[in-house]
């Protein structure tokens, strides 16, 4: 039997950076978090990266000796076949930062580099939902809307390292809701969590009175509190709960008449509210897709929850080391 | 050098069936047209899909024992890995046909099998407006919208054979029109030659007495007619085509935020709008999409014309033989 191989992954966010040491069953044998500080700059930025590697490492009581490579997930938009950040709106003011030559000769490791959501569904397809599926569609829902892309055990990143930036898919033709990048009718500007409060503001503010919400008007009102509302029976954050769970159903579907993948998965945090949302989604689903793939196709929810993204990392990174090796055998 | 191989490729439509022999360097040796007749059957159809080979190897004066393999391409809904057409709207009564198993057996020859609008996007990918790219997404713009996505020289049929159904991602949530094929908010809802008319009659009517395409309305308009009224600078027919181009920029932006080609391409009897028409699809593009993908990806038009059909069904023969060699070659 081959002894397993070690990997680190790293999934650097605009708040933390998050870390482990993961083998090659897709266990992990650490998990390391440290803030990101981007606004501190990019060369501090890379420090961080740095660091969360080394702490990874001996959190999970090994040397660096052990660790046959390096992945790295970071958000975009990247140049991935150049291993550079780009400008990435969360990780301000970073621009132009070789993420994947700085990790490489710090380590002196293969190193692979990824955007965060394509990251996060390689996690899911290596050990979380998507175990034994041959593709997937995996959307992260959070502020934002990610969407990661695995086709064939491989993640589809697209001639400009844009593939999966379906969250920013056009839904909306002719009276469209203005999304966070700038653009029109994005789907993010419909169904991420700042849509929803965006959305639960305006029906507050044109039905005054009538629904439990109002009293947590204002910053304190999150996601959270519109779905535990609606479970409580009331309309209004039903409506925007139902009307979520629609502009969901529509990205499934859509992706199922594009990829037609085995599973559509759903991750990040707005999955705390629970299998009743999961199963709104699915009933708009079975309506809006053609029978065959609403039949058949999977919709679940992500399983590997805030772990995803590194050990999705890890998972490039394992990658990188098994086509090194079938380059090598004869 | 090794000697070229010979290929039929059989496109079967609605109306009509388009074989020809093709060799390995895509050049065709004949072009055969047959009706489809399908209101006779699916067993008159196969029998047509017969003599449609049989008559593109004669006029290619060839003779059977010169042909490798043979691609049949079809309209869908389609089981792509078991060679059937499971009941497709344009081929009415046609119900679970075997296709690639009879014209295997009529012939004794491999046969590929492929959703037409996936097989037109593989002959341009082959040898049209794609040569040379390593993945495309092509639409074919007719009376409805068909789509075919190529990734790395293979074409993207997904699960259950329904990948690149792009006419029926749906591009409107809250007022959308009705599709042809039932569902809500389609794009080919919008901007399929159909369309194109449904929304030209509803402008008339709306506006009467400012269009000259009003003398020509009912039956006899055409999309051409529209197209041509918006070059001679009729405010209305102008309002539509540019609706259209932007309806197809979406479409395209979709892709690259999806797909991420090197290539978009646009076919089918609509692009006869000329260059104009692609300028405009372009101008909303280089808005729509980010800009990394907006700069460099090409958006064009296709090259051949209805061949692309049969030539890129014969590309799935080609490919059949290829793969087979390869396994055969230790």
């Amino acid at each position: 039997m081959v002894p397993t191989r070690y990997y680190v992954g790293v999934d650097v966010g605009g708040t933390s950076i998050k870390s482990g040491v993961v083998n090659d069953a897709g266990s992990h044998l650490s998990v390391v978090t440290l803030p990101t500080e981007a606004a501190r700059g990019q060369e501090h930025g890379l420090a961080q990266i740095d660091e969360a590697v080394r702490q990874a490492v001996r959190a999970g009581n090994l040397g660096l000796d052990k660790i046959a490579a390096i992945g790295v997930a970071t958000p975009g938009p990247l140049d991935i076949g150049a291993g550079i950040i780009l400008e990435a709106p969360n990780l301000k003011p970073w621009r132009n930062v070789p993420v994947r030559r700085h990790v490489e000769e710090a380590f002196g490791l293969p190193t692979a580099f990824q955007n965060d959501a394509n990251a996060a569904a390689y996690g899911e397809f290596w050990c979380g939902a998507g175990r034994g599926a041959r593709s997937i569609v995996m959307f992260t829902l959070g502020t934002g809307i990610g969407c990661g892309i695995v086709l064939d055990g491989r993640i589809l990143d697209g001639r400009h390292s844009h593939a999966g930036e379906v969250g920013h898919v056009r839904v909306e033709l002719t009276n469209p809701r203005r999304c966070a990048c700038g653009r029109l009718g994005c789907l993010e500007a419909y169904a991420s969590a700042a849509a929803i409060m965006l959305r639960t503001m305006e029906a507050l503010a044109a039905r005054p009175g009538e629904s439990i919400l109002e009293r947590e008007r204002g910053a304190e009102l999150s996601t959270r509190q519109v779905f535990e509302a609606a479970a409580a029976g009331d309309r209004i954050a039903q409506n925007i709960v139902s009307d979520t769970a629609f502009y969901l159903a529509v990205a499934a579907a859509n992706m199922m008449h594009t990829i037609d993948p085995d599973m559509i998965i759903f991750g990040g945090g707005m999955i705390a509210a629970g299998l009743p949302f999961l199963d709104q989604i699915r009933t708009h689903v079975s309506v809006l897709a053609f029978p065959v793939p609403a039949a058949d196709t999977a919709v679940c929810y992500a399983e590997l929850g805030s772990n995803a993204g590194f050990i999705g990392a890890a998972a490039c990174a394992r990658k990188l080391v098994q086509e090194r090796d079938a380059r090598l055998t004869p």
